[in-house]
């Protein structure tokens, strides 16, 4: 999608280095950050400096490919295996993370002596995964569009769009390729708290698109919802288990009752490569919690331009902060693929024609 | 309830001011606000210096005293009844508004001729009003503090504590005697965007008052009701309607609808004068829609302690800002009031029981 009308991908790999957008600078600053090494890449996931099932997982697979390229001739084997930990480490939610390192690091085990070959297909593989996940985005934009009618209120919680993967994004991919149509498409964005992906990056993105757009508390959704406001809610997932329960921001749930509560559509835009067979159901799922200071603090603009850090809850009091939540597949009305709109129960058939 | 050792009211009139706890600065600074005349104390209520439904009637009430003592000889008449439209339009979704200033008002009425006498009742009245609402604050804890059971974990929403209040409060009065009989609680505190009345007051509240509590993003709920960690969800009100439909602060509706998914008791404490026959149902009552500055703005401490105002929006976005919700009453298991707990239906007697 295009920045200043440049055009951009959310992270790249030239010769060693990994570049990515730095979307903790955004939406105040745009910053690519070049990422030298494996330990750096890893150090971006962590920090939240590139975010998004998509990115991550783009971002993990072109790490692994840095680890092969940096691992010593001594001890090849061992400094992958440990590398391949390490990135995994970063973020214990994201199912695409565990696809790209896994889909790297299987490629290259048809070459364990030769290193320069494995090295050579590492950085393909991870290539592949990058362009698979742009085309995947391309083509839920296509599916999902047909969901949406001429005039649609659609609202839409964190942020799923081109900074969440390599490019176009889920949950607002459909909306882009609607507006594209020339259909009128309004959005409501969820604010998202505590990290405010939605009126931080999801209104960046549309502001930049030009879409008629509106940032909510993440506490309207019911208000918004009972007085007819909403025709569609539209997210992205983090991991799908196998009976169709999916893994995505806090909050999702939430809105996922309300939303049936008012028999609004709710669907989930996701690649296959979200679904996770090993996982039976939401059950299975690690929630990351992550630190507090992501509720007790907010880091925003000053008038004069500073970003500024400021303690924004009552000093002394702790918070807690799960960052993600599972939505049981009986709230879910249906899943926009690569593949296709399908229903929750169709997880075990949507991976099987992935390939 | 007490400040660093000390017995506050949220409100109180000596002579001709009106004095409050300057609720903008909390939590990061502790500072009364004199209020000289009745267009200050307005003030104060629009910007929300004193907030929270019971807090709001007292002071309109000081506020409708105020205008007897200042409103000139001539025109005394003209005077008042302008004064009362202007209090009146300050926060129009608050009921206890409404009735304060009625009542005052009211009392006033048998001496059309006798300004002295007029002046002496308004006052007279204004304070029974500020010590009715601290007695049935009182009340309501009583009241509640038989739902709650030792080792509950209870979930509130905004800030329905003493500062809402004269003193005590609403859904935080049932905590507070929990917690005086000696039994163990654990409340999560909503954060409550987009003014934070949880994270900011209500934490204070129960920091001061050395209750155990955590601050909880509000995209949590769902999440936190579906681990089974909360046992009872306590709410205040800013206007009941006749059928038992409830407004109250922004967000209020999405987690009864949660809380009804899950089959968590959802009770809403206030006094009966928040109960407005006038309105048959939340359809008649009127939502205010506040600035969208405080969704785009945060304000809070920083490092060097001193207050900032940060963006935390995309910048060139817009937001919307409803400031309360309706909950309809099939969403509610009992209303909480100072005559004892009753069911939605039962608001008419609850009224009539009032005198």
């Amino acid at each position: 999608m295009k920045v200043k009308g440049k055009d951009y991908r959310t992270v790249w790999m030239e010769g060693t280095s990994v570049f990515l957008i730095e979307q903790n600078l955004l939406p105040f600053e745009f910053k690519i950050y070049q990422a030298k090494n494996y330990s750096d890449t890893c150090n971006a996931i962590k920090t939240m400096m590139i975010r998004g099932a998509g990115a991550i997982g783009a971002a993990a697979g072109f790490a692994m490919a840095q680890a092969f390229l940096e691992a010593p001739k001594k001890n090849f084997r061992y400094f992958i295996e440990k590398a391949k930990k390490n990135i995994e480490a970063t973020r214990p939610t994201a199912q695409n993370l565990f696809y790209a390192v896994n889909r790297v690091f299987t490629a290259c085990k048809n070459f364990p002596d030769n290193i320069r070959k494995s090295q050579e297909v590492a950085v393909t593989e991870a290539q592949n995964i990058a362009d698979e996940d742009a085309e995947n985005s391309r083509k839920i934009g296509e599916y999902g569009n047909k969901l949406i009618k001429d005039g649609f209120n659609i609202e839409t919680h964190c942020n799923a769009g081109w900074l969440a993967f390599v490019d176009y994004g889920t949950a607002l991919s459909p909306i882009y390729f609607a507006h594209k149509c020339g259909k009128k498409v309004f959005v409501y964005v969820d604010e998202t708290r505590p990290r405010s992906q939605g009126a931080r990056l999801t209104a960046w993105e549309l502001n930049n698109e030009k879409i008629p757009h509106v940032i909510v508390p993440d506490n309207a959704g019911a208000y918004l919802m009972s007085e007819g406001k909403i025709d569609i809610m539209l997210v992205g997932a983090d991991r799908i288990a196998q009976n169709g329960d999916v893994a995505n921001k806090i909050g999702t749930f939430e809105k996922a009752i309300v939303a049936k509560e008012f028999g609004i559509p709710f669907y989930v835009a996701a690649p296959t490569s979200t679904i996770d067979l090993n996982c039976k159901s939401g059950k299975d799922i690690t929630i990351e919690q992550r630190s507090e200071d992501e509720v007790l603090y907010q880091t925003g603009s000053t008038k004069d331009g500073r970003l500024e850090k400021i303690l924004v809850c009552s000093p002394g009091s702790k918070a807690i902060n799960p960052a993600f939540n599972i939505t049981p597949a009986k709230y879910i009305t249906g899943i926009i693929t690569e593949k296709g709109i399908i229903k929750p129960g169709e997880m075990k058939v949507a991976v099987s024609s992935r390939q």
